[in-house]
C-alpha cells in the first residue's frame, strides 16, 4: 500500500505478538563480533565429551516418584520440547496454587493458538463501540452536574454546550477516519505521534493514554455499579467491594485469553443500543404528545455564578461522552479486507449512534426538568420517568450496568497492547513483552487491575469525582495524534493532503481546546493529578529506557571488540576466551564439618589454586581451628583472619574485595557451604553466612560466588 | 569446692561470656574422623602453589580509593588481624548508619575488654536488689486492688495476707540462701533445675523466667510512668510514648555495653531507700501522735462477695512484691571472695530491707484508710498524705520513678544471659550467643525489648492490666528451683541435708502454692495467657533443640565414618574427597551477549564437561538461536529446550532435576549469568533469571549454582 511511508514488514510486526518478542535477534554487526571472538577460543577440546548423553531416556523421563513420566520429547532436528509434566510444581504448596490456577484460568495454551481472528462489521462495531457508546451513561450527566453549580436556571445552556460537543464529535471523527486509512497496520495515538511528531510525542501521547485506560477503568466500573445502585438502592454501601470484585472478574477473564472475548462483547453493547435508542424515541413521542413543554427543574440555588469558565467546564465534562473514540484506530488489523475501508465504514456508524444517543438524552433530560442527584444517576431518572411502570425501567438499568463494566474491558484489551509496543521500544519494563501461559499480556492485565483498584478504593467508587482526571489525558492523545497526522499528510503530499490535514488540525485543534479548558477549569477538582503525573510518566518511561540503553551499552557485543587480546587490566571486564582466564578458588570455612568437607573436595577436584578463609573471633580459636586443620592434612592453604570485634562477613568480604583489587587479573570464585533447612522458620536458627556474604559480595565488582549446597531432612 | 557435683571446668564457663562458644571445638572422635577423611585426599599438590601472597602489602592495603588505608594487619604467628578499616561499610548509606550507630552506641570493642568485674557489697545490694525492692511500688497496691472488690469493709484483711506473704518472703528467701550456697557458680533457676531434675524442668524454668524478664520490664516501665503521671496528671495521656521511650533509652544504654551499669544504679537504689524508710518513719511517728487510730476508708460498694477465692487472689497479687528476689542467685559470680559468703550475706540484707518496706507501707495504708484509685498511685497518696507540703512528696515520687525504671534494667541484664546459656543448649536460636560489637548480648536485648514494647502497647501501659501475668511464670521458676534445691540435697547427702532439704522443701511449696493460686485465681484476668505461654514456650525450645540437633547428625563429622571409599551413589551426599568427584557444569544462556560469552570462557577455562541449556519459546527461535550459536564456533555442546507454554525457569530447572536424578553420580554446577544492576527500582526491568533459577533450584538437592555477575555503571 505504500501510504503510511514505513517499512510493510516492521508495520505487520507493529501489530501482532510473538512470543520471540523477548528475545530480538542479533544485528549482522553482532554476527560478526561473534564471529571474530570465538575463533579466539583455545581449550583442549577433550573436554567437549560430555560424561552423559542429553537426550538419554532417563534425562527425559522422570521414574523417581513412582510412576514413569515423559519429561521431554525430543524432535527430529535435536531439539527437546518440554511437557507439561515438566511444568507442574514439586511442592505441595505449588501443585495446590497450580490446580487453582488452572481451574481459574484454564490450561496453558501453546503459541500456535495465537488468533488472528478477523471480523466483520456487525461484530467489530459492538466490540469496538462499548467503550464509546457506554460514556453516554454518565458525560451528558457530568455535564449538567457542572451547569447546575450555577442553578437550576442555568441547565437551559445544556443544549447549546451539546450543539457543540457534536461539532467536536464529527471534528475528532472526522480526523480518526483519516488517521485509520493512513496507519492501516495500527493507527493507536503512541505509534502514530512516535512516527511523526518524535518520541517524545509519542511518549507524551502514552503517558495520556496509559492514565486515560486506567481512568477508563475505574470510571466505567464505578458508573456500572451507580447504575446497578440506583436501580437497587439496597445495595449503595457495598460499591466499592462490589466495583473491586467486578474487577477482579474482569482480570480474571482477561488472564484467561482473549478468545471468547468477541462474541461475549457483541450481544450486551446491541442490548444498549436497543435499551437507549427505545428510551429516546419513547420519550420523544411522550414529549411529542405534551407538545414538547418543558418541565421546570426542581428549584436549586445557585452555588457558583455563570461565568464562562463554568461553560467551558461543563463543555469539558460533556466531552467525557466521546472517550473511547480511538478504539477502532488501535483496532485496524482485526477487520477483514480491506481493513481500512471497513475500519472507516464501522467508525462512521459508531460515530453516528453517539451522536443520536448523546443528543436525544440531552434533550430528554432538559425537556424533563432532570437535575443531577447523588442517589440515582439521570439516565435512571430519565427512565423511571418514561416507564413508570412495567420492566422496561429495569431492562434499561441492567444494559446500562452490563455496557458499562463491558466498557471497562476496552482498556484491558488496550493497555497490555500498548505496554507492549511500549517495551519493544524499551520505555517500559520488558516483562510486558511477556506472553503468559494463557497467550494473554499477563503483566499489563495485573498493573491496570492493581492501580484501578487503588483508584477506586481512593476516591470511595465515586463516579463525578473521578470525571475531573478523566477528560485530560485522552485529549492530550487525541491532540498529539491529530496534530502528528497533519505533519504526516505535509510530509508525504499525497493526492489530497490539504484538505486532509485541514480536517486533522481542525480535530487537533478542537481537541487541544478541550485539553486546556479540562486542564485549567478542573485543575483543582483533580485534574492537576493528572497535569502532574503525564511529565513524571514521560520521565520515569525515559529513565526505564536510558537504563536498558545502558545495558545494551554494557552487554552488547559491539563493546567486546574494543577488548584487544592481551587480557584484561585494571577495572576491565572478566575475559572473554577461556586461555585468559586465571583462577583463585577462595572457600570461606567457619569449622571443619561435612557441608565444608565436601566444599573443599569439590574446589579441590577442579586442580586450580584456591585458599580457605577462616575468621575467628579470638587468638585461641583462630590456633584451635588451624590445629584442626593441620589434624585433617592441610591439603589446602589456610589463611586465618583474627576479627578482634567478632563480625564475620564484613572482614571476609574486605579480603575478597581487597584481593580482587590488588591483582584484578585474577578471576575470584568465592565458594560457600550453604545448608538448607526444610522449614522457613529455621532459617531463623542458622547464620545464613551463604546469603550475607552473597549480599555482600555482589556489591563488588567481578567476584564470583557458588553455593555449594546441603539439604537437611531431605 | 565440690559442693554442686558439677565439673569445675565447665561450671566456670557457665557463667562468662565467650566469644568461642559460637564455634564449640571438636570431640575426640570428630578429630579421628577428620584424619581419616584427610589421608584419603588424593590430588595433584603442584595446584597448592597460589597466584598470589595471601599476606601480600597489596592484599592488606587499600590505595584504591585515593588514600592509603591498612585492612589487616599480620602478626608473628602469620594470622591477619582485621583492622576498624575492614569493617566500615563500603556505601553512602551503610556509612551513614554505621556513623548513627556509632554516635549512639560508641565505638567497637575488642573482646579483651570483656569485664570480669567484681562488686562490693555496697554496691551489690543497690545493682542487685532494685528490681526487688521496686516491687513494693505495685505489689501492695495489686493486694489491695483485689480486696477492694469486696468493698472497704474488706481491706482490714489487707494485714493477716501481709503477715502471709512475710512467711512467704522469710521461705523463699532463706530457700535462696541454700542455693547460693550449693551453686558458688551462678545458680540461675535454668541451670539449677536443668541439673537437678532434668532439661524438661530446666525449660518450664526457663520458660517462667523469659515470660518473667518481658513482664518485669512491661510493669516497670509503666509502674514508673505511672509514679511520674500520679505527680504530673498532665502527662497522662502521653503515658504509652513516654513508656515506650523509656524501653528505647534502656535498650541503647545495654547495647552499648555493661560497664557503666554497676555505677549508675547503686545511687538511685539508696536514694529510694531512703526516700521510702523516710516516708515509713514519718507516716509511722505521725500515726503515733494519732494514737494509731484507723482511718476510715472513703466507703466502696463491694462488687464481688468477700470469699476465700478473693482472699487467696489478694495473697498471689500481693506476692509480686518479691519478683526479682532471684537476682543474687543469677549474678553469686560477680561477688568478690568468698562469693558465696558474700552472696548470701547480700541476699539477707535485701530481703530483711523487703519485709521491712512491705510490712511499713501494708499497714501505713490501713492506718491512712487508702484505697486504690485510677488516677493516682497508693504510694503516691500515701507520700501526699504524709508529706502535705514541701519537697517531699516529689522527692518521693521521684526515686520511685527512677529505681521502678532500673528495675526494668535487671530484666536486660538477665534475659539475654539466660539465653545465652539456653542457646549453647541448643535450645534458642545460636544467634544469641553472639557478642555484639559493644561486647552485650545484642540479640537478647533487642527481642526483649521488642518483646516488652509490644506487650506494653496491648495492654495500654496500665500496671494492673499486666499484673496478673506476672505471678505465674516467676512462681514457676521459683518452684521449680527449690524443688531442685531438694533433689540436689538429697543426691548428695552431705552434712545437714535433712535441714537443707526442709528449707527448700517449704520453699518450694509455699511458691508452689502461690503458683497454683495466681493460675486458678487470676486465670480469666489475663493469667490464662501464660498458663498457655508456658507450655508453648518449651515445646518452642525443644522444637529447636530438634532442628539443632538433626544438623549435627546431617553435617556432624562422626556421619562421615559410615561413608565408604567406593563414592556415592543413589542420594548419597556429595563426595567428600577430590578424587571422586566427576564434574558436569551447566550454562543457562537466553542469549549470546558480553555476560554470557564470560561466563562460558569462565566454564572453558575450568577444563571440564560442559553443557550450554537455551530455552526457546518457539521453533524458529531455537533454529535462530543455534545458528548463532554456530557462527561463535560451537565451543561448548547446546541443548536447546522448546517451552511451548513459554515459562523458562520451570523447563530448565526441571531439565537440571532430572540430569541429577539420572546421574547422581555426577556433580552438577549451574553457572547463571547475573547482571547487577545500580539502584533497586532497576530490579523490576530484568528478568532475574539468576535469583528465579536459584531459588526453584535450592529446592533440588545436590546442585551447586554459580552466580557470575556483570556490573551495570561500575
Amino acid at each position: 500500500m505504500g501510504r503510511s511511508g514505513q517499512d510493510p514488514e516492521q508495520e505487520a510486526g507493529s501489530a501482532t505478538f510473538s512470543p520471540s518478542a523477548e528475545l530480538p535477534p542479533p544485528s549482522p554487526a553482532d554476527l560478526d563480533v561473534l564471529r571474530r571472538v570465538g575463533a579466539r577460543w583455545r581449550v583442549d577440546d577433550t573436554v567437549r565429551a560430555l560424561p552423559v548423553d542429553p537426550q538419554a531416556d532417563e534425562v527425559r523421563t522422570a521414574t523417581g516418584t513412582g510412576r514413569h513420566s515423559v519429561l521431554f520429547v525430543p524432535d527430529e532436528a535435536g531439539r527437546l520440547t518440554a511437557t507439561p509434566t515438566v511444568e507442574r510444581q514439586d511442592t505441595v504448596e505449588g501443585r495446590a496454587l497450580g490446580g487453582l490456577r488452572r481451574l481459574l484460568l484454564g490450561p496453558p495454551l501453546t503459541s500456535g493458538a495465537i488468533l488472528r481472528e478477523r471480523m466483520p462489521k456487525f461484530l467489530a462495531l459492538p466490540v469496538l463501540a462499548s467503550d464509546l457508546l457506554s460514556s453516554v451513561a454518565y458525560g451528558p450527566e457530568a455535564m449538567l452536574t457542572v451547569l447546575v453549580l450555577a442553578g437550576s436556571g442555568a441547565l437551559g445552556l445544556s443544549l447549546p454546550i451539546a450543539a457543540g460537543l457534536v461539532v467536536l464529535m464529527l471534528a475528532v471523527g472526522t480526523s480518526y477516519r483519516q488517521t485509520v486509512y493512513a496507519y492501516p497496520h495500527g493507527a493507536g495515538s503512541y505509534l502514530v505521534a512516535s512516527d511523526t511528531l518524535g518520541p517524545r510525542a509519542g511518549l507524551g501521547a502514552a503517558a495520556g493514554l496509559v492514565l486515560d485506560y486506567v481512568l477508563t477503568v475505574a470510571v466505567s466500573v464505578s458508573a456500572g455499579t451507580a447504575a446497578i445502585t440506583s436501580a437497587l438502592p439496597a445495595l449503595a454501601p457495598y460499591r466499592v467491594p462490589f466495583a473491586l470484585a467486578v474487577i477482579g472478574l474482569l482480570l480474571t477473564g482477561n488472564l484467561r485469553g482473549i478468545r471468547v472475548a468477541g462474541n461475549v462483547f457483541a450481544a450486551p453493547t446491541y442490548f444498549f443500543l436497543v435499551a437507549v435508542l427505545g428510551l429516546i424515541v419513547v420519550g420523544l413521542v411522550r414529549a411529542a404528545a405534551d407538545g414538547f413543554t418543558v418541565a421546570a427543574p426542581p428549584p436549586t440555588p445557585a452555588v457558583e455564578g455563570l461565568g464562562l469558565l463554568l461553560v467551558l467546564r461543563a463543555f469539558a465534562s460533556g466531552a467525557t461522552s466521546m472517550t473511547g473514540i480511538e478504539a477502532v484506530s488501535n483496532a485496524v488489523p482485526v477487520f477483514r479486507p480491506t481493513e481500512w475501508r471497513n475500519a472507516r465504514t464501522v467508525l462512521t456508524w459508531m460515530v453516528g449512534i453517539l451522536i443520536v444517543i448523546f443528543v436525544g438524552l440531552v434533550v430528554l433530560f432538559h425537556l424533563n426538568g432532570l437535575v443531577p442527584t447523588a442517589d440515582q444517576t439521570l439516565l435512571s431518572q430519565l427512565a423511571r420517568h418514561t416507564f413508570p411502570t412495567g420492566p422496561w425501567y429495569a431492562l434499561v438499568q441492567a444494559a446500562t450496568a452490563l455496557v458499562l463494566l463491558l466498557a471497562a474491558n476496552t482498556a484491558f484489551n488496550d493497555l497490555p497492547r500498548l505496554l507492549y509496543f511500549m517495551a519493544r521500544d524499551s520505555y517500559v519494563p520488558r516483562r510486558f513483552l511477556h506472553l503468559g501461559d494463557r497467550l494473554a499480556l499477563s503483566n499489563g492485565l495485573i498493573v491496570l487491575a492493581v492501580a484501578a483498584a487503588v483508584l477506586l478504593v481512593a476516591f470511595g467508587g465515586r463516579t463525578h469525582s473521578l470525571i475531573p482526571l478523566y477528560a485530560v489525558g485522552v485529549f492530550l492523545a487525541f491532540t498529539l495524534s491529530q496534530t502528528g497526522m497533519v505533519r504526516h499528510w505535509r510530509r508525504h503530499r499525497e493526492r489530497g493532503w490539504r484538505r486532509r490535514a485541514t480536517i486533522n488540525g481542525t480535530g487537533a485543534a478542537l481537541s487541544a481546546l478541550v485539553l486546556v479548558t479540562a486542564a485549567v477549569t478542573k485543575f483543582t477538582e483533580g485534574a492537576w493529578v493528572v497535569v502532574l503525573a503525564v511529565p513524571l510518566l514521560i520521565h520515569l518511561f525515559r529513565r526505564v529506557r536510558r537504563h536498558y540503553d545502558q545495558v545494551q551499552q554494557a552487554l552488547g557485543l559491539h563493546a567486546v571488540a574494543r577488548t584487544d587480546d592481551a587480557g584484561p587490566a585494571g577495572d576491565e571486564p572478566p575475559p572473554i576466551v577461556p586461555q585468559q582466564v586465571r583462577h583463585l578458588f577462595l572457600v570461606p570455612v567457619a569449622r571443619l564439618n561435612q557441608a565444608t568437607l565436601r566444599t573443599l573436595a569439590y574446589v579441590g577436584s577442579l586442580g586450580q589454586p584456591a585458599l580457605a578463609l577462616h575468621v575467628s573471633p579470638e587468638r585461641t580459636e583462630a590456633d584451635r581451628f588451624r590445629a584442626q586443620w593441620a589434624t585433617w592434612g592441610d591439603h589446602v592453604p589456610l589463611e586465618t583472619i583474627l576479627s578482634p570485634h567478632r563480625v564475620i562477613i564484613t572482614p571476609l568480604a574486605g579480603y575478597v574485595s581487597a584481593l580482587r583489587h590488588s591483582r584484578p587479573d585474577l578471576t575470584l570464585t568465592v565458594v560457600v557451604p550453604d545448608v538448607i533447612v526444610e522449614h522457613p522458620w529455621q532459617r531463623l536458627l542458622h547464620y545464613r553466612t551463604e546469603q550475607r556474604l552473597r549480599r555482600t559480595l555482589r556489591r563488588h565488582p567481578g567476584i564470583v560466588v557458588t553455593s555449594m549446597p546441603t539439604h537437611l531432612s531431605r
